[in-house]
């Protein structure tokens, strides 16, 4: 095995020297026919822009090139099998619950999971039995979920299929996941990971270890969050025997299209290729970034930045690449302090009430490094941040309030979303005692909060009362419009 | 309404150029952190590949940039509402039977689709009636369906949802899809139309025009096949009352990417723009190079070629960017012709026994219509065909023999792909009478002959031993490689 080479990206290159005539899609015909002015952009990329023609193999059936890279991907990630995904960690989350549940089956979920999962849940017509997160008293921020609560939920409901968890969070805050793997399999269940966030795990002893290497069954990466994957990248891996495989193939093969894009494919092969051959070089040049950054802001106390693993009795593992800051004098909510930062060039990843999330990567440079500490220290000047008394402790409103460790099994399915039912928009106020009839979802990070054809608590609705009141977008709800939700009107 | 303006693909260069820092994914920072020896191919489009940052709108909750990119969609494609597609038009396709079927509803569906109907019926727990096409005597290729079976399906099946078609079908081939919209219409029901292969009809008068103006009611179409964005970029459009657009969204919310590449949609924005500025232009610059060939292939009478428009009483439309070419002396299999074709390097879309097809588009070159059609000759002087006998009709094997007009409601879940029952291989020989538990697809072109589910007939089975002696490929079954099916052990 070859670690060096990446072999579906080297084919395709190899075709394009060949100076092939192409009579097959796509239309653009290595680019040439792509608007001109629009060249600069995608000449490069369309001339590797093919499709399933004689040598490139076949996704859905590789036994080729992809096969090829799909099996030094397994090696590079420690993997037993990996599949190539082309429609991000979405469709994994989607293929994991749909080859595991069938119509009514119970999956033990992460409450606070990515909506992808609960689609997955819609898809399968399964319940789910949440398991809330805990919460970090000294932060305020959502940790991983407890031991206990996941054997609590396998004495109630022994007939549940597996566990599945997002680890690491948005954050980059995870849960004890040996732990949990362990105890999985004592009860003869998988345990299933969420990981789009931790493709970049385990190859530098500052990164925690990957959720494979913790013994997972099955396991979705991110290849184009924190590796160098293109968007939309991503990948599913497999090992152990308490995965139906071909199952998984299948459900792959129908969520995705057809034509999947080689661009995308050959870029989860050289951003494998790159942690293979020199993983460990490149993320230290990263993280030299990143601990330059969080040392220098200790000059700025306004500041909280939460960088590498704090001292916490909830966070178990945190991925020092994710920098989490707040300004401590509360003079800026974290959409404000996310809005200064973008005025002078600097784009974060998201904003909560209370803090930013910025995303550093191996690719970061110094400049950045240089670029973002001096705004800071800016938007310190500007407001005399430094003249402020500090808050001692933060209320971070998206906390729940109001969580139980384990729920009742919850009914999905798909008319939820094809809203067969009257449906009918109330004030947040009166949507008390109603079934929502959509997904509540703060974007970023896009967590649900309240599901389709769960009742609204008076808990809830003051939650999301505040959340609206403090400016936070919701994708794909009328909240953020007219500070309605809709609910089944009977 | 600027129809030369892109504003999706604007927003991402005036954002490139402002020079921004990254601190958000995804992790390759503007291509930075792309492996060295791979930026020759991803450099300039990792500079555009962002995320849902500040300006740069959300494809689920479109308000901005992409919300007028696929205003400007709507208005050059002739729809009222489009939706821009990064999962390919499977997506489409799934996402439009979603929303219009629920668990064992009936929907008419033309029996020639494409794999992701049936993958879509599957999704909804939904029941197909299947209206077999009509076979064309003179060529042997598989036309549209005829209203008269329509008219019959929907008098035995009154609460059939709709009818979804595959228009135009692989080869380039269509229906009298303005007849279909009114009788669909009459009983007040929708017409969907898969026309992937159709983009760029309505463009010229030379093309056939587009489902949409015909009046069909969503539409779904593959703008990286015929015309030049991306692969994995198509576009779902919607006319008219009888569609419940809230579902649409819904549905390519949840099966699609929570990251959707911005190259891709950008890509759909600026194909959009050279149809809307330069569409009859652009297109008859690729018409020439077709035309060219196909009358210069008159001088090598071994070859049949059929291009635009022919003779027939079952086409009723046909692209004349598909070349469709057979080897009229029987020596040389379209698969082995199109091997003939390939080594020379002039690569095919696909072959079946007979025929070969090869895609021109308007990125089409004199040098590559040229290059072609030497190829011909020389293959031609080769095999001394100019001597040989021309066999006067063509036996099409790929054509079913065994079809009914209209089938009976055929039931479709996902436990078909989890492979809950018991499976066992048998030989095609003993598979009759058993129920199949694969989908049996000769690939290309996609479509899936035998569902799993559906019992095997001794003419079945007889057409799938004449595919797999004339060596078809088939995708994801185990045919292929040792000539069995699996079928349920019961």
């Amino acid at each position: 095995m070859d670690v060096g080479r990446a072999p579906l990206y080297e084919k395709l290159v190899s075709h394009f020297e060949s100076r092939p005539a192409s009579f097959h899609v796509p239309g653009h015909k290595s680019g040439r026919g792509v608007d001109r002015q629009a060249k600069r952009f995608f000449e490069q990329v369309m001339s590797i822009d093919l499709t399933e023609i004689a040598g490139l193999d076949d996704l859905y059936h590789a036994e080729g090139v992809i096969q090829e890279a799909q099996e030094l991907a397994a090696h590079c990630f420690g993997a037993e099998q990996t599949f190539f995904l082309v429609n991000g960690s979405t469709v994994g989350n989607l293929a994991m619950i749909l080859s595991l549940c069938g119509r009514d089956d119970i999956l033990l979920v992460q409450r606070n999971a990515h909506k992808s999962v609960i689609h997955g849940l819609m898809l399968a017509g399964a319940k789910a039995v949440f398991i809330y997160p805990e919460i970090d008293k000294h932060t305020g921020l959502t940790a991983g979920i407890s031991i206990r609560d996941v054997e609590k939920a396998l004495a109630i409901y022994p007939e549940a299929k597996g566990l599945l968890i997002t680890n690491p969070n948005y954050y980059g805050i995870g849960s004890h996941l040996g732990e949990l793997a362990e105890l999985l399999h004592a009860h003869g269940k998988p345990l299933l990971v969420d990981e789009a966030h931790g493709a970049h795990y385990g190859f530098h002893p500052e990164l925690p270890k990957s959720a494979l290497r913790y013994g997972a069954d099955m396991v979705v990466q991110s290849t184009h969050k924190m590796l160098t994957s293109m968007t939309m990248g991503s990948m599913l891996h497999i090992q152990g025997k308490r995965i139906n495989r071909a199952a998984v193939k299948n459900c792959l093969s129908l969520l995705q299209s057809s034509s999947p894009s080689y661009p995308i494919m050959a870029s989860l092969d050289v951003a494998r290729r790159q942690m293979h051959t020199e993983g460990y070089e490149i993320i230290e040049k990263g993280l030299i970034h990143v601990r330059w950054f969080a040392d220098q802001m200790k000059t700025l106390p306004a500041f909280r930045v939460i960088g590498s693993m704090e001292t916490s009795d909830k966070f178990h593992t945190k991925d020092p690449f994710k920098i989490i800051a707040a300004d401590l004098t509360g003079t800026l909510t974290g959409f404000e302090l996310k809005e200064q930062l973008e005025a002078r060039g600097c784009f974060c990843e998201m904003a909560d009430p209370v803090y930013v999330l910025l995303v550093f990567s191996l690719a970061t440079t110094k400049d950045d490094a240089e670029r973002l500490y001096k705004t800071f220290k800016q938007i310190n000047a500007n407001l005399n941040l430094d003249k402020k008394e500090l808050i001692p402790s933060i209320p971070n409103i998206y906390n729940l309030t109001f969580h139980h460790s384990v729920s009742a099994p919850i009914s999905f399915n798909l008319d939820m979303i094809r809203h067969n039912k009257p449906v009918r928009h109330v004030a947040l106020e009166q949507a008390v005692g109603f079934q929502a009839a959509e997904m509540i979802i703060p974007y970023p990070p896009g967590i649900p909060v309240l599901y389709p054809g769960e009742t609204v608590t008076p808990e809830m609705a003051d939650y999301l009362i505040r959340l609206d009141q403090a400016g936070a977008k919701f994708q794909g709800a009328s909240l953020g419009d007219n500070h309605t939700i809709a609910v089944f009107a009977t």
